[in-house]
């Protein structure tokens, strides 16, 4: 395996304007393997309950994920409900969420996942992002970790810690914004750059994505969906297709960060279509690879050549 | 002159979470015109009420826009007032509305602008617009125009009929879909497609822009701006820079359509960055072909070569 990924598998049950559905397998480590796994063969670790479906543990073995580090424990599986708003979408209201097994969650990495040369920590407690990075044989090549608010208001100097030992940071722009006590988004990015990563992901949901590095400004919109059915997994799905491959091509150029970025778009874009797993979890390579194509065209504009301007009715 | 423009001159009083402004000089076609006027020779059509303060015409002529066709009728002009959300700007309350001498506005058109090749309708009273079409000696070679919910909501049989008209419909997101009656904005834009425009353009506010004619979707993200101070006027100096190329290029192709809407994007960025028409009223060439250069490095990337494929962990 070359990409480890510690986080949440859940059950959602969300509400759209148009629908409701209950125990929809989801969390982050699920989208995020699911999304990686057409990249890069893919560790998860986490831990469900006794309710967890074999169904669902299906799903992720058929994408040939590792799942040995998934733990059952005695309980039930992390519950998560929200509501979405109507206009687009675009805002969610958390309803209930109830830990379950997550309450507890501590994992030790079994020997083989201590080697594996990439890792994702997904949305999890800072400090245990740091001691699960801690864990790791040696400093894996490539570490990302995603966060949320809550952490940023809860726990802002745990989480700098191990912001300060990651190459890659994701987070939406609230966050970035609360976390730097920065208004722009690329002050924002700069500021947690000079904590030390590499990166900085900026997700905008269906208005795109922002990547800084400390030598580039990347943007990419959305990949028009005609069929939003469910946002629920996009940012983990992004978030998949974006280390996935990394961890496919190893190159962490600014180059790979922009293809990256336009492969996680692609996979968010899929995991919308539906509700749970349904989509992200029965793609082709066709698919994807069309995808990717069609997302340069839609963006693509011809460039004024270097010796000349754009037409002007005055000379300076 | 090759554009002409329609719609109003205004002053704005504004409050962002930062600061407040008072009667700062605005309104739609002060915005188009100036940012049109980079491109294209402009002829703008208004009316503007006996305060109206030398110094803003001046700004209009220093631009080189002919401002013969702005009428001074007895009474105030048209004031708006506004106060813009604290998070990112994205949302704006209307405050108060004094049309004064807008209210009453029904131009007859000079004869020299009847024959304008290119003319723009910003966004007033839908008959307005149709009957200002009228009064053209021959059908311009673009026309396009702008609309706002209100009249959506008021007036569409009249709206409907003068989009009928028109080669190029702008709207921002929720105007378009409840327009159209679609929740997709490529649903929504195919729909105002069939009625007869050309083009749609789907203004996103700080998330962009998406332009769809029968044959191509072109999307670009808003320019990442460091210094977000007002985005009052940000739409109309899009459309501005957007006629104002296609005037000056007579390129109604895809190919123009996706320059002309990156040259959008750059004015609209232009017009953020200071409170009334300051920033958008003193740019350069320099500064405006740098804007656009930099526009295709933030959002660049490398396509997948025709005979490859993204790395894969499986083969279909």
């Amino acid at each position: 395996m070359t990409l480890l990924v510690v986080g949440s598998v859940a059950y959602d049950t969300i509400a759209t304007p148009s629908q409701r559905q209950e125990d929809e397998f989801g969390g982050s480590a699920t989208f995020f393997s699911l999304s990686s796994s057409y990249f890069s063969p893919v560790s998860v670790v986490a831990v469900v309950g006794e309710d967890f479906a074999e169904k669902d543990m299906k799903i992720l073995n058929d994408h040939g994920i590792d799942t040995s580090g998934i733990e059952t424990a005695v309980g039930k599986t992390f519950r998560w409900s929200g509501v979405y708003s109507s206009d687009n979408l675009g805002f969610r209201k958390t309803l209930d969420t109830q830990l379950n097994v997550f309450a507890e969650f501590s994992p030790k990495l079994n020997p083989s996942h201590k080697t594996i040369p990439h890792l994702f920590l997904a949305n999890i407690e800072p400090n245990l992002q740091h001691n699960i990075l801690q864990q790791m044989s040696e400093r894996p090549n490539l570490v990302a970790l995603d966060t949320m608010n809550f952490w940023i208001d809860g726990n802002k100097d745990a989480l700098t810690n191990v912001i300060k030992n990651v190459d890659i940071v994701f987070m939406d722009e609230g966050e970035a914004k609360s976390f730097s006590m920065q208004t722009s988004l690329r002050k924002a990015a700069e500021s947690i750059i000079t904590l030390g990563p590499k990166a900085v992901v900026i997700k905008k949901g269906e208005n795109g994505v922002l990547v800084n590095t400390s030598t580039m400004t990347f943007t990419s919109p959305a990949f028009p969906v005609d069929n939003l059915v469910d946002p629920t997994g996009a940012g983990d799905s992004f978030a998949g297709g974006f280390i996935g491959y990394l961890a496919a091509t190893t190159d962490f150029s600014d180059r790979g960060f922009r293809r990256a970025a336009v492969v996680g778009t692609v996979m968010g874009s899929f995991a919308v279509e539906s509700f749970g797993t349904e989509r992200i979890a029965s793609l082709s390579n066709k698919e994807i690879n069309q995808r990717f194509r069609a997302l340069s065209t839609f963006t693509q504009f011809e460039q004024i050549p270097e010796q000349e301007s754009l037409p002007s009715t005055h000379k300076t």
